[in-house]
């Protein structure tokens, strides 16, 4: 299918989502979630600003040459050029021409008093801001969309320079015009009728951008489509400013289910559950339990008085097939769908625990019950691996047996300074453990304790198990369960080490940071050894 | 204005809103919310099912001697008398008779096959239990509404029998039958056209209740609103099971601010903000800060490009007058920022930087720079405080120097077991600080490394300065940055500390998450010193 073609699902989680409060990516977190958006299968994927900040820039620069998209073009959003100035000549402009991006989303004020008190220019020069700016990007080959800023307030405020706006840049050559209720303060049945407006009054080709302030951003965006419009943007768990914009997963999925439209190419919305958890991860945003089609609660039942009802015919409890997003129908008090799942993941990592329905029903609960802990198997398949051979051996794998460790963090010795800013701290691991017959005391150094007691505990394996050296940590993600304890709090470490080949994912929980971490890091040797050895 | 009138705005909060997962309140937390309804000034509050457990039964109890609602009317929710028995003589109807509500809402089937499935019996059966069930009530002087579930599923399975039931009860004396979007499938323009045939059909009173699935449940309300229904469901902060139900005050916020209908008493739209977050405390689920017109993101604004003209109208950038549900308008300090919306916080604050162009300039650079190495200030306002009386005041607020700190994390000596699972970690800090011409040296244990900072740098400070003792660490978060680094990675640090009376958050960045979490503790307590001394 076209996904450049009569209808587009473009997104902007990594331009508008990263408004959001306490989102800050690195280059690195944006080319990553650029590429699930792109297993998503979405049309367009608006990378951000270049030449509005350096990372942006950056994000540009290596998009080129890191990013392999299957599916996706990349849009690079901008604003026209300023007043008064050619757009040859603006280095905004300049920068937008000059990123590669086969497409340019340029943001142009639509709102009268916007242009006159945020531009500080007159409405002819913004229309020759618009025409000029279009048109020279144009000439360059590249297609523009162009975001009208303000739109649904600057028509109510004054319909026919508004409309003059749009009629601007399609004139120019603009492909689309989103409407953007940049403020959020619409509703379903304004949207209708404003982009049934638009479209007959300029016959140009309508998109729609929803904030979701009035709790409808979904329904909006629906609404426009029903009008005509045939280009939706949103972004992934509807990240963004103030409440967020339109959840594309949920505006996607009831298009595709529920209005009989495909927009993504066939079996790509089945990743939407995995793709919406993936981008969390790399946000560090925890997903929302309740987010609709693809939070863990979105088909949780509390089983009981339908109980017998759900096995006749599951259909009477649910709206759709939750395999159709990708989830999974949850029986809250139930381990029935727990067994099986378990048997599903033993299989897959080569346990056969069909035969042995009580052994897959004590790991079952042995999951749970440690999942009731903090311990979180979904990403971290290497303890998984770890826990599944302890239940099925009878012991847990181990190369090695620790003695005791110590960390020390300190302050280096200098006269203290104004405002409790003391001297650097550094750090120093002290690992004693016994393997192959041999007790080994090892000291690390490192620039946090983790680091730290990274560099002892491989140090000390290594002098039994020399393949140890290629092992590489390469992530480390710290995520604080149950807030609002303070320092108390239950912290979870995952760990994500290399040898060069493969990688592998392990878990650790406790109240204390290092401690936890210290079990992810031991978690991740072991297994290391455990391919190596097998 | 009669709230049990023309108009009703219906909360289910305690009832449908508690089979979220997680959600399992005491009577007496029940007894809080329902208060906190009355502020809120709905006209009904469904309390639970008295009869079903032992908990909503006292809840009821208890209610009609400790609840003094203003404004709301109790509903006690139960369901129609079982197949074969009199009303009078089924013991769960007897318990709705007995429960001491005015009103009480009956859910009944409305779909044939969840009548055959799920009750088991005949569809005729089901019409007379409803009828049975309504006169029942009626007769001991009880307003009844029904709750007909699953109806937009039975209206599409068999048109006819949903219907009927609907006519049947009303027949019977209900005053609303309320449609039900069980399994929350729904779009707005379906809804609105079930509706609109529903009354046309029947001639009574339509409901509206909704489930959030498709991430439109505020538009599925309103849309019914729209064709005609007069009386809405729905629960504070859109608790409910799976995706949770219609958000309540978003409907309700909709309603009158968009739409220009009253529903709640005069001024009480004000208190939405507080009452919102006044439940999560008592659900103990934090509040969702992009929540639509009560979250606390929902009127914070992030990007510079558009402080200077915010300064000039800020309804130009807002949907509207945030005051008008409680909620208050704030600006983000992000590495977006510009001079206007440095001066502007610098205001919020009460730093008037705007007859200091270079001063605020010079603060712009250093936030820039600061936020560049992975400082964040929006979330951490008090750090920002403290940048900014450096900046202003040409020197840090200090009340202590110090001199070292270290801190000692180790496994308590035992045998070491197998698998590397060493025993417990204990954690011990040692802090030296000058404070009021003395010298400070104080030692601190806890459950984790920061833990234990914490306890040593209070308790050293504390002999000093002894409010101290009053501050508590509440919230403890910590982002890796730049994840692909390994524990190399740089990590920030957000403490949230509270006096008892207020709340602030601060901010550390560095290598070592341990010296990160040492300078947010340090400003944590250099900022309370200096509100305090203030």
């Amino acid at each position: 299918m076209d996904l450049q073609g009569a209808f587009h699902v473009y997104d902007t989680t990594l331009r508008d989502g990263m408004q959001q409060e306490g989102l800050n990516p690195t280059v690195a977190d944006k080319l990553a979630i650029a590429r699930q958006l792109d297993e998503l299968g979405v049309g367009f994927i608006e990378g951000g600003w270049p030449g509005a900040n350096p990372k942006d820039t950056e994000f540009f620069r290596r998009a080129a040459t890191e990013l392999d998209l299957k599916h996706a073009k990349l849009a690079a959003f901008g604003a026209t050029r300023r007043a008064g100035v050619r757009a040859a000549d603006d280095p905004l402009v300049a920068a937008l021409r000059d990123s590669g991006a086969p497409v340019v989303t340029l943001v142009a004020k639509s709102h009268d008093r916007h242009v006159e008190l945020a531009l500080r220019t007159t409405l002819e020069e913004n229309l020759a801001m618009v025409r000029d700016t279009v048109s020279h990007l144009r000439e360059n080959g590249q297609t523009v969309f162009l975001d009208a800023e303000h739109f649904f307030d600057g028509y109510r405020a004054n319909r026919a320079y508004a409309l003059e706006v749009l009629r601007t840049a399609f004139e120019a050559g603009a492909e689309v015009a989103a409407l953007c209720d940049t403020n959020g303060g619409m509703l379903p049945a304004w949207v209708s009728d404003v982009v049934l407006d638009v479209q007959t009054s300029t016959g140009g080709r309508v998109g729609i951008h929803c904030h979701n302030d009035t709790g409808t951003a979904v329904a909006n965006t629906l609404a426009a489509v029903d009008a005509g419009a045939t280009h939706v943007q949103g972004t992934i768990n509807g990240y963004g400013e103030r409440t967020g914009n339109a959840d594309l997963i949920s505006v996607v999925a009831n298009l595709e289910l529920k209005l009989d439209r495909r927009v993504l190419p066939q079996g790509l919305l089945r990743e939407a559950t995995r793709i919406a958890h993936g981008i969390a991860e790399v946000t560090n945003v925890p997903p929302a339990s309740r987010q609709p089609y693809v939070g863990s609660s979105a088909f949780a039942h509390k089983a009981g008085l339908h109980a017998s009802a759900i096995k006749v015919d599951p259909m009477l409890y649910q709206h759709m097939d939750p395999m159709g997003v990708g989830n999974d129908m949850r029986l809250l008090v139930s381990d029935m769908a727990g067994r099986a799942s378990i048997e599903l993941k033993g299989k897959e990592l080569g346990f056969d625990l069909s035969e042995d329905k009580e052994l897959a029903t004590a790991i079952t609960h042995r999951v749970k019950e440690l999942e009731s802990q903090g311990f979180s198997f979904e990403a971290a398949d290497a303890s998984f691996e770890l826990l599944l051979a302890e239940m099925v051996e009878g012991e847990r794998p181990a190369f090695f047996e620790i003695e005791s460790w110590r960390v020390v963090t300190e302050t280096v010795p200098q006269t203290g300074t104004a405002g409790g800013r003391a001297g650097e701290a550094v750090c120093e691991a002290i690992v004693k453990l016994h393997a192959q017959g041999e007790r080994f005391v090892l000291v690390g150094e490192g620039n946090g304790p983790v680091n730290a007691l990274d560099h002892a505990l491989r140090q000390a394996i290594g002098r039994a198990y020399p393949e140890v050296a290629k092992f590489e940590l390469i992530d480390f993600k710290v995520r604080i369960l149950d807030q609002g304890h303070g320092t108390d709090a239950i912290t979870r470490v995952l760990i994500e080490t290399t040898d060069g080949a493969i990688s592998w994912v392990t878990v650790g929980v406790g109240a204390n940071i290092i401690e936890a971490s210290w079990q992810a890091l031991v978690d991740s040797v072991t297994y290391g050894l455990r391919k190596h050895q097998a």
